[in-house]
């Protein structure tokens, strides 16, 4: 029988569910509400149950690829602040209640968000970068087809990347940081800032999401569009960093904040444009394809390399 | 008999030449006066007749690696300025001239300094970064033992990365790059910048050489100590920036700049430990080894991975 690949992709609202066939299918997918008060051990412990069930026989399981919102190093989640965990040994657990014989990769969601873009993009470049523009700004970086963790797990953190614009402070303390911006946190922020000042006619009074200014952009609002041309702006300062340091071929727009649309992408190529002076790298961008899924085919694929 | 391996680092000044055993003993180097004026023809056809009568018989050279102060891409120098080299086919012409069964690899000089240091480092790190600060700023980057150069050989263009210290303009047009404060030439407009203001009790009069301050600094010279502090925190923030990029485990500093000494490399610990808040990303610091002999040892590693 064909084993199947179990992909987790554990956040604080929800934790998603995806079932493989080794040749990579998604069979199907599902996914339950978060219950981070329960803690991590009966959390890891409900994971484990619902695989069993699923699987019926573990002999059936190949493996079992795990995203988690924070840092993740050899197996453990180092931190995970929205799950509020702390060096929780991921692996460790989930082997005491499957079985010593199924594979386990455990990884930070934004790399493995990066992994499955990689995996279903059409265009195979040797180096793609995807920043995931949701609440914060997550990142992946992948090299030759596997992902770059860094030597403590800590590579692409590029949400706090100085990209010198405003003086937002962000969550980490500091100020400038990318996802101060270009999040739809920062989004939220910029056009809040914006209706303050009244520089800018619009429809918005109150400012409730960042799909709300993604909508009144595409009618045209001036004061959306600038807030997107703002955050459109703090991507391509990003972006550039990741160029001169990694010289990527392609960068990946996920997460809530693509949902802006292809106006985004034109103008992040438009200030990367005016950017890219001095020396020029060349660099194209994409938006995701995969939307929420791309985590559950990034398991998939942590869990083929390993075994 | 046991092969050879050539080395030549090809700078604007002059042409440095190594022979390795294939064990990778250096046997020998010297270094020549590079005739730019001569035209790249002239010059590739000199090397491969230096290698040639050293050699006596090519069936004696296992390889040739030569590095070059540019953009080089598949073999290809793209751009060296110092050179005044653009598209210059360097390994078609080398094998033209010497004969097709010898190896031939070309890269730029800075990633083949940190290649070349990544393989006598004592700290065997899975991921090293070296800054090569001379007249500018070059950067090499080594992940698992190689060189990571980008998709079109670009990758660790660190000298331009904008740091948002001084407003200074750099040769490639544009303000705040890296290489404006941290490179020899930074330096001395830096020093020469604060003679200006007259803040600092100096004994320096006219500003020569970055090695002026350096030999000033030793003395304990006001001016000079601030020249090279800000000198180091122009290195913590692009240290800064290669931790959320690619979290690598060490920083090398390479370059005239690193004859600054202890006092350099302590004053970057200690901006990059300021800076090192909110996301903490643990990173160490080390002068670099092997001097200007670096790339002659990068050169026989990276024939030594292509053989």
């Amino acid at each position: 029988m064909d084993k199947r690949i179990y992909a987790v992709d554990v956040g604080g609202t929800s934790i998603k569910y995806g079932v493989f066939n080794q040749a990579g299918a998604l069979i199907k997918d599902w996914s339950v509400t978060t219950d981070v008060g329960a803690g991590h051990e009966a959390i890891l412990e409900g994971i484990a149950e619902v695989i069993k069930e699923d699987a019926q026989d573990l002999a059936h399981v190949f493996g079992v690829g795990l995203g988690f919102p924070g840092t993740v190093h050899d197996g453990i989640v180092i931190k995970a602040a929205n799950l509020n965990w702390e060096q929780v040994d991921v692996k460790a657990t989930l082997l005491k209640h499957l079985n010593n014989q199924v594979l386990i990769a455990v990884e930070n969601d934004a790399n493995l968000a990066a992994l499955g873009e990689y995996t279903k993009n059409t265009v195979k470049s040797n180096a793609l970068v995807m920043f995931t523009l949701g609440t914060g700004i997550g990142g992946g970086i992948v090299l030759d087809g596997k992902l770059w963790r860094g030597c403590h797990g800590l590579a692409a953190e590029v949400g706090h990347l100085d990209i010198g614009m405003f003086d937002f402070v962000c969550g980490c303390g500091k100020t400038s940081c990318f996802e101060t911006v270009a999040s739809a946190t920062g989004i939220k922020r910029l056009a809040t800032m914006y209706i303050d000042h009244k520089r800018f006619n619009t429809s918005i009074e109150t400012v409730y999401s960042a799909k709300q200014i993604f909508d009144a952009a595409k009618t045209g609002d001036k004061l959306a569009l600038h807030v997107i041309d703002k955050a459109a702006l703090a991507i391509a300062k990003a972006s550039r960093m990741m160029a001169l340091v990694l010289n990527p071929e392609t960068i990946l727009i996920g997460g809530g904040v693509s949902e802006a649309g292809v106006f985004l992408i034109e103008r992040i190529e438009s200030h990367y444009h005016d950017l890219n002076t001095g020396i020029k790298i060349p660099l194209t961008f994409q938006a995701a394809l995969l939307g929420n899924k791309a985590g559950l085919y990034g398991c998939f694929e942590v869990v083929k390399q390993n075994g």
